[in-house]
């Protein structure tokens, strides 16, 4: 396969996850192979080609997700203020969730995404703790804090932050006081 | 009906109740009646008298838990330290959750839980907001929130800090972090 070839294949297999995220957001597990192909514009043959089953194409959704979180976590490890690094990265993580559960809820009943997502987890939270550490190194977020507290924490705040009863105002009131409330004392 | 009679009709009642809990609790929505009555130190027919259909149990369940959690908001709404009354409701409530899950969970299959609540929580929201605006004057809460906020903290915190990897010690750090996110800067 040239490079060219190659490219190709990798920007069709980001269309296809990427058209079949917004359309099972929307429209549930119902959605029908075709109309995947036909919004990222690709052949039916070639969402088969990337995904045999639907089994497939629904953990490469829960992966991509997750190493996008990921990736959005190192860029943050590599910011020059360690302590709005590690707070921006929970803000973007708490904002970026009610999109993720929309596609998650859905795609839960059909694959182990507990399971999917184990596989990248460990360099998930290993990419958190150095933000995490390195926040408290500077001294901007309280030392008594570990990797299970920030995890609650944004667990916790990715679900109660994104009912559909919280408007946007609220919730950047709810993720300020939490961020205030991971500053020493 | 004499006095006795109606104190003894109110004491077979929530001994039923808090066997149903407790049973729900630990083995779903399949225990058979015979065994909430046997718990409860009552005859089946007793059971049937005060609840005619499983319905009907489930929904004075999900009645009794928030009446308790708006008993509870009361009292610390009455406490001398008017913040330490509402960290410590907030505190109450999170723990609370742990246990309510188990029960709501399972019940929330059977009958909608948000309808049943629905006719309680003006009172409880009521409750609540005057809890949050009374340490708010005295000077020890951000003034810069409000009931919703409070809401969503709270629902959230019960979610996260509640979750099966949550041990007490993250928990309890958990909600400090959270406690102290709502105190003014």
């Amino acid at each position: 396969m040239t490079e060219t070839l190659r490219a190709d294949a990798r920007r069709n297999r980001e269309r296809i996850l990427e058209a079949a995220q917004d359309l099972l957001a929307a429209r549930g597990l119902s959605v029908p192979i075709d109309d995947i192909a036909h919004l990222a514009g690709v052949g039916v043959g070639t969402v088969y080609r990337h995904f045999p089953t639907k089994e497939a194409l629904y953990e490469a959704i829960v992966l991509a997700r997750m190493e996008h979180l990921v990736e959005i976590a190192k860029e943050f490890a590599a910011g020059a203020d360690p302590v709005e690094s590690f707070l921006a990265f929970m803000r973007t993580t708490i904002d970026r969730a009610a999109e993720d559960r929309a596609v998650m809820e859905r795609i839960g009943d059909a694959v182990d995404v507990h399971e999917v997502k184990a596989s990248i987890k460990v360099e998930l939270d290993e990419t958190i703790l150095a933000l995490l550490r390195r926040a408290q190194k500077a001294g901007g977020i309280r030392r008594d804090i570990g990797l299970p507290e920030v995890l609650a924490l944004l667990s916790g705040a990715c679900v109660g932050f994104n009912a559909p009863n919280v408007d946007a105002a609220v919730r950047a009131r709810g993720i300020d006081v939490l961020l205030s409330g991971l500053r020493p004392a």
